[in-house]
C-alpha cells in the first residue's frame, strides 16, 4: 500500500518551460486523485508515466485557468481513449457548465458517466469517502472562492494475532462478531481486544491549499496532516504584492503551519520572476525544518517514517 | 523580409510526448499570426523561443478542442504579461462566449482590445488585410463547420531603376503621381512603366487547412499558394476510418493537391496510432515531390526559390 503525491506543475499563473501550472496527480492505496488540472497536465501525465485512464476522482480548487484549463482536454482524451468508467469532479459552482459547453461545441459525447459536486464552502466539510479514504473540503482565503483538501486514509481494523485467535478458539463466526463491534466473551466475561488483536497502522493524511493567503484562523485546517501542499507564490521582500493579489509568502506559510504543528511541508506555485526557490526554502525553514520546494515530475511518498522524495 | 511557419503542434487529437496538438506560428514580412491554439500552444511557443506578445492574429480552423483549448491560457497569459496592444481573433460561431466566460468566472479583466470575428463561410472570402498580406478563408470539409485559411502577401508597388529617374529627370512629385497609378509623360507621349520601373517580386503564400476530409472540389482553393499545409491523420491503409471521421490519408492528399499543382507540401496532424511517418511521406509522394511531414518545432521558409526546413 503507497500513499504518493506526484507533482505535474509547480508553477504560478504564467506557464514557464520548467514549470507547468497547478496540478497534482495522487496516489492513496491505488486510489487514483488528480487535484487541479492546469492547462498541459495531460501532457505531463503522459512525460511521468502516470496512467490517467485511472484515475476516479478529480478535485479542481477555483476557477482561475491555471487550476483548471486542462480538464477539457483530459476529458476529451478520456474520450477518445475509450473510457467507460465512471469520473466523479468535485469543483466549485460553474465549471461543469463551462466544460460542458465547450464538449457540446465540438458536437462530441462523453460516453462515461460524470458525477459532477459543485460546492461552496463556509466550513470543512467531507465530499468523498469510499473504503479507503476520506477527502474533505475547506474554503481557502483567496480573490474568487477557493478550496483547500484533505486526502486522509481510513483507519483500518485492528489486526487479529493469529496465536490467540488459536489460543482462544476465536470461531469464524466470533471473528465476524467483533468485526461488526461485539466483545469476545469467555468464562462469563469481555476479553479486552489487546490481548487478541493490535491495532492498525495511523491513518496518513496529505493536505493541499492552493492557492490562499495564510492566516491564523485556518490552522485548524492544516492541523494533524503528514504532509501540507501549500503555495509560496512570493518570497517574503514581496509581501505587499502577495497581500493584494491574496497569495502566500514562504515565510507566512512557515509560520502559521508550524502553529498547526506541520512537519513536512511542499511548497509550490511558485511565481515566474523567482529563477529558484532556494530562497523560498530558506524563509519556510526559519519555521519548520522538512521544506520540499516542488518540482514538476518530484514524486513524495508518505509514510508512517514520514515524507520522502523518492522520484 | 521573412515568410516563415513554425509547427507548434503536429498531432491529431490526442496529444502524444512529441506532438502537441495544432498550432502554427507564421510570421510573413513581421507580421504574427497564430493559426490554432491546441493545448500548451503558449508552452510550445516558450520552448521555441517565439515572442508571442507580438501575435496580433489568431485563426481558429474549428471548435473541436485540439485545436482551442490553449486559447483561453494564451490570452490569460496575454493578461499577466501586461499586453495592451489590440488582438483580432477571426474564427467560428461560439468561440467568443466560450472564452470569455472562462476569462469571467476568474473575475479577470481583458485591458486590451479583442476584436472578434466569428465567421461561418459557405465559399473563399477575405477575411483580412492590411499593408503587407491579406487573410483569405473558405470553408473545409469536416465533422463541424471548419476553415482553412491561405495567408497571401500584397503584391509591392514596382521598384523605380534609380539611373532612369535620373535620366528621365523625373521629380518627387511626378514620382507620387506614378505611385497612384498617373503615366509619366515625356515629350507627349506616355514613357512605358518598364522603361523606369521594374516588377515587384513575386507575392508568396501559405495555405492550411485543418481538419479536412480532402475532395476535387476544393481545388481551387489550394491552387497558386507556394506551400500547403494539409492533415494527413491517416495512411491509405486506414482510409475507412479517415471517412468515417471526416479525415484525410496521405495519399489522398497526394492525389488532390497535385491537381491543385501544389509543389511544397507539408503533412501534419497524425493519429498518434502512427510511430513514424516514413509511410505519410511516400504515400504523398506517389504524387508531390517536395513532401515535409512537420514535427513540432520545424521551422519553415517560403521564398521565392522554393520552401526550405531552416530549424
Amino acid at each position: 500500500m503507497k500513499f504518493t503525491v506526484t507533482i505535474l506543475g509547480s508553477g504560478a499563473a504564467t506557464p514557464t518551460l520548467n514549470r507547468f501550472p497547478t496540478s497534482q496527480f495522487i496516489n492513496c492505496n491505488e486510489r487514483n486523485i488528480l487535484i487541479d488540472c492546469g492547462e498541459g497536465s495531460q501532457i505531463q501525465m503522459r512525460k511521468f508515466r502516470i496512467k490517467f485512464q485511472r484515475i476516479n476522482l478529480i478535485l479542481i480548487s477555483h476557477l482561475h485557468g491555471d487550476h483548471y484549463f486542462g480538464l477539457a482536454g483530459l476529458l476529451s482524451s478520456f474520450v477518445l481513449l475509450g473510457r467507460t468508467s465512471k469520473l466523479q469532479i468535485i469543483c466549485p459552482k460553474g465549471l461543469k457548465n463551462i466544460i460542458l459547453s465547450q464538449i457540446e461545441i465540438g458536437n462530441a459525447k462523453i460516453p462515461f458517466e460524470i458525477e459532477w459536486q459543485e460546492i461552496e464552502l463556509k466550513e470543512r466539510e467531507l465530499l468523498f469517502e469510499d473504503k479507503v479514504l476520506e477527502v474533505y473540503g475547506f474554503p481557502m482565503n483567496h480573490r474568487i472562492q477557493t478550496h483547500g483538501f484533505e486526502i486522509r486514509e481510513k483507519k483500518k481494523a485492528r489486526n487479529f494475532i493469529p496465536e490467540k485467535i488459536e489460543e482462544l478458539k476465536i470461531s469464524v463466526k466470533e471473528i465476524g462478531a467483533i468485526k461488526n463491534g461485539e466483545p469476545l466473551i469467555r468464562e462469563g466475561k469481555v476479553v479486552p481486544q489487546e490481548v487478541y488483536s493490535k491495532d492498525s497502522k495511523r491513518p496518513l493524511s496529505y493536505s493541499f491549499s492552493a492557492d490562499n493567503r495564510i492566516k491564523e484562523s485556518q490552522i485548524d485546517y492544516f492541523k494533524g496532516t503528514d504532509l501540507l501542499y501549500h503555495e509560496a507564490t512570493f518570497l517574503h521582500e514581496d509581501r505587499d504584492r502577495a497581500k493584494t493579489t491574496f497569495h502566500s509568502t514562504a515565510k507566512e506559510v512557515g509560520q502559521i503551519a508550524s502553529k498547526a504543528e506541520i512537519k513536512n511541508i511542499i511548497l509550490g506555485h511558485f511565481s515566474a520572476r523567482y529563477h529558484d526557490t532556494e530562497t523560498h526554502k530558506a524563509e519556510c525553514q526559519e519555521s519548520i525544518e522538512n521544506v520540499f520546494c516542488a518540482e514538476d515530475g518530484n514524486t513524495f511518498e508518505i509514510s508512517e517514517n514520514g515524507v520522502e522524495l523518492i522520484g
